[in-house]
C-alpha cells in the first residue's frame, strides 16, 4: 500500500480535541487507500515545561537525564493519538524511539539520526496496522538510552522516517498555512507560495522563517522527501499548504522567491588587526570552539600591515566571542586595538534559485534599500541568496520595499 | 557494598522540592557506605491527569496505550531525582523498566513482574554508580511494550527490586509514618507499632488499611525481604517507622496487633436456595467468572431442601453480583426465591499473630462487640483474623471498642 508519513507539531495536537481534530485528517488518508505514519510533538507547553523542571533541578544537567525527562512528551501524545485513531475504528499503535527502533548518535539532546530499522513497523502494517504513531524528536543511542534530536527534531524525525519508508509524500502538519513570500506580521502583501525548492527552503529556514526546522529540510533534499507544510487548522484541498520539492519540479518561479530576517544579529568588529597570513584561522578558529556562531564575514582593505575585520553572529554569542577574542588576544594570538559589538542590527536576505540566471537582483535590492535611506552595513551573497545587515530600526521598511520591489505579491 | 532499597510514593516527589528532600535522605544512605536502588512513583497527581486523558479519548481504551502514556510519569520523576542527586554529587542514572530490562506477562495495567535482570544497573555499580533510581510501576513485555503493574505498583516493583538483587532493607517512604494499630483518624489512641509480621500485614494491607500494596507484601513475605515503612516528611532515626518482617524478628507482640476495617461492604443473600450437592460452585463459580470479588461467605442450616446463602463482596460489585445470579437462574443452573442486598454494612477485623498460641480473642471481641449493642450479622475467621460485618454506622464505634479492649494503645 502506499504510504504517507504526516506530522503533527505541538500546537496541532495541545488538546485532546485537537488530537481527535488531526486524527482525523490521518483516517481521511487511511480511507484513501494510505498507510500512514504519523509523527507527532508533545503537547504544546509541555515540553517547555519538562524543560524548565531540568533548568530548575541541575543548571548544568546531565544530558543523558535531560533526554530521559523530556522524551515523556511525545511519548504521551503518541499513545494518546493511537488510542483516538482506534476509537475512530482505524488500527494503529504508537511507537517510541527505542521500539522502532531510531538509532542515533549518543549526543544527548543532540543527537543525530544513523538509522531507522523498518522491519517491526513494515511487520505490523502487513498483519493489518494502517498507522504507526512515532512519538517525534526522540531515538535510542548505543548504549540503550533515550535520545532526543534538539528542538524542533519532530520535522527531522518525520523527514527520516518518510525516506527511510520511501513514502509518497511528508505532510508536516503546522500552525501556518504554508511557507510565505515573508513574514505576514511585517508586510500585508505577503502572498502563500504553492511550491518552493529545497535550497529556498533551507536558505529560508536557517534565516529565520520558523516554518520547518533546517536540518528536516537538509534531509528532505539530500533524499528527495517530497514535503509539504500546510495548516492543522484549514480545510484541506489538494493545492494546501507549500510543496517543497526539486526545483525541476517548479515550472515558474520568480527571480526571488522570498524575504527573509532575522532580528537577533549582532555585529562585531575587530579594530586595526596586525594582518598577517593566517591570521583569519586566528581569529575564528578560536570563535568556533567557543560555539560562536559567526554569520557574515567581511575583511576591510589593509593599511600598513593592519586591517579591520568584521562579522556577524547571533545576539545571545557576543559576550562568547568577546572572551574567545580576549583569551586570544592575551595568549598573544591575535592583536588588535578594539572589540566594537553593535547589538542594534538585523539581517535582511532576498532567496531565490532564479538569481542563478538573472543578473542584477544586487543591484536592484541595494537600489531599493538606498531608496529608502537605509545603510547597509555588510553584505554577503550566496549562488541563490543576498544577505545584507542594516540597523534594526529599519528592518520592518527594509522587508517591505523588497517584497515590492522584486512583485512577490504577484504569482509567477 | 552493602545494598538498600528506598521508594518514595507520588506525595514524597510530588514538587521538585520533595523530590530535593528525598534526594538528602538518598544522600545520608549512600554516605552511611551504601549503593542505593530508588525506586519512584509519579509526582503526585500526574498519574491521575494521564489516566483521565486516557479514558476520555477511549473509554473501552487500548491496554498497550494505556501503558504507555501513564508510564511516562515515573520516568519523569526518575530523571528528575538522577539530577538532583548528581547535583549532590552522588553518582546517579535513572533506568526505564525496558532499560533495566523488568520484565513482566503481557497483561497490560496489571501485569506481574516475571524477572529483573540484575546485569545492567550492578555492572554500573561495578563502575561507581552509587544510586540507580528506577522508574516504578512498569516493566517491559516479551513483544517489547511498555507494560505497568497497576495502581500502586511502585510498592511492588521495590520489593522485587530488593529480591532480586539481595538488598539488606526495603524502606517504603510514604505520608503516613509507619503501621499504626488501628487508623489514627478513627482512635486517637492508635499507637504507632515497630514491628509488624508479614502475615499480619497482609491481612491488614487487604483489609484496607492503605499504607502498602497487597501484593508488594506478598512478594516480601515471599522472598523474606524486610520492609521498613516510614514517612519522608519526618526526621528519621534508627527505630522510625515500622518495620515489616518476618514473625521470628518479633520478639513481643499483643495477641491482637490491629483493627482494621473496610466500609465499602456489602452483604448479599441469596433467599431459599434449592439445597444440593454443588450449589456452592453453582453459586461462586458464575460470581468468579462476573469479576465479583466474594469476600465472606456464610451458609444457614439448610431445612427441606432449602437454604440461605449470604455473601460479601465491594458495594462496587453488587451489580455485578445481581445481574450474574439472575442469569444463573435464568439459566437453570440454580433456584432461589430472591437476593437480598445489604450496602449499609461495614467489615471489621482483629488481626494478630498471638491468635494462634491464645485462646478466647473471638469471645473477648464478640462480647465487646455485644457490651456497645452492635449485632454482628456475618462472621469469618483465619488463623490470624477474626472479621465481623456489622452495620456501618457502628463501624467506628466498633473500631474503637476493639482497640481498647484489646488494649492496643498499650506497647507489648
Amino acid at each position: 500500500m502506499p504510504l504517507l508519513v504526516m506530522k503533527f507539531g505541538g500546537t496541532s495536537v495541545a488538546t485532546l480535541d485537537r488530537i481527535r481534530r488531526a486524527a482525523k485528517r490521518v483516517g481521511v488518508e487511511v480511507a484513501n487507500g494510505y498507510d500512514v505514519i504519523v509523527i507527532v510533538s508533545a503537547m504544546s507547553g509541555k515540553t517547555n515545561e519538562l524543560v524548565g523542571w531540568v533548568r530548575e533541578t541541575s543548571p548544568m544537567f546531565d544530558a543523558r537525564e535531560y533526554d530521559a525527562v523530556v522524551s515523556s512528551g511525545e511519548q504521551v501524545t503518541a499513545g494518546l493519538m493511537a488510542l483516538t485513531l482506534q476509537e475512530m475504528d482505524v488500527p494503529a499503535r504508537s511507537w517510541q524511539g527505542w521500539q522502532v527502533p531510531v538509532k542515533t548518535t549518543s549526543a544527548h539532546s543532540a543527537a543525530r539520526i544513523e538509522d531507522i530499522l523498518t522491519e517491526n513497523i513494515n511487520g505490523k502494517f502487513a498483519e493489518g496496522m494502517r498507522v504507526a504513531v512515532v512519538a517525534g524528536f526522540q531515538g535510542v543511542s548505543p548504549e540503550g538510552r533515550t535520545t532526543t534530536l534538539g528542538r524542533g527534531g519532530s520535522d527531522t524525525t518525520a523527514v527520516a522516517f518518510a525516506a527511510a519508508f520511501g513514502a509518497e509524500r511528508c505532510d508536516i502538519y503546522t500552525d501556518v498555512d504554508g511557507v510565505y513570500t515573508t513574514d505576514p506580521r511585517i508586510s500585508s502583501k505577503a502572498r502563500k507560495l504553492d511550491k518552493i525548492a529545497f535550497e529556498e527552503m533551507l536558505e529560508l529556514a536557517s534565516l529565520g522563517a520558523k516554518v520547518l526546522q533546517t536540518r528536516s529540510v537538509e534531509l528532505a533534499m539530500r533524499y528527495k522527501v517530497k514535503l509539504r507544510v500546510l495548516s492543522s487548522f484549514d480545510e484541506q484541498t489538494d493545492t494546501s499548504g507549500t510543496l517543497v520539492c526539486d526545483e525541476e519540479e517548479i515550472m515558474e518561479s520568480n527571480v526571488v522567491s522570498g524575504v527573509a530576517y532575522s532580528r537577533d544579529e549582532a555585529k562585531m568588529t575587530l579594530i586595526s588587526v596586525a594582518d598577517r597570513p593566517g591570521i583569519a584561522a586566528a581569529i575564528f578558529g578560536p570563535l568556533s570552539e567557543a560555539g560562536v556562531n559567526v554569520d557574515m564575514i567581511v575583511q576591510n582593505i589593509s593599511e600598513e600591515g593592519r586591517t579591520d575585520m568584521t562579522f556577524s553572529c547571533p545576539t545571545e554569542d557576543v559576550l562568547r566571542a568577546e572572551n574567545a577574542m580576549a583569551t586570544a588576544k592575551a595568549g598573544g594570538h591575535i592583536n588588535y586595538h578594539d572589540l566594537v559589538a553593535d547589538t542594534d542590527v538585523a539581517k535582511v536576505s532576498v532567496v531565490g534559485i532564479g538569481m542563478r540566471s538573472h543578473a542584477g537582483v544586487a543591484a536592484k535590492m541595494f537600489g531599493a534599500l538606498n531608496s529608502e535611506g537605509i545603510n547597509i552595513k555588510v553584505i554577503t551573497t550566496s549562488e541563490i541568496k543576498i544577505s545584507v545587515l542594516i540597523d534594526r530600526k529599519y528592518m520592518e521598511l527594509a522587508v517591505q520595499a523588497l517584497h515590492d520591489v522584486f512583485e512577490l505579491h504577484k504569482s509567477p
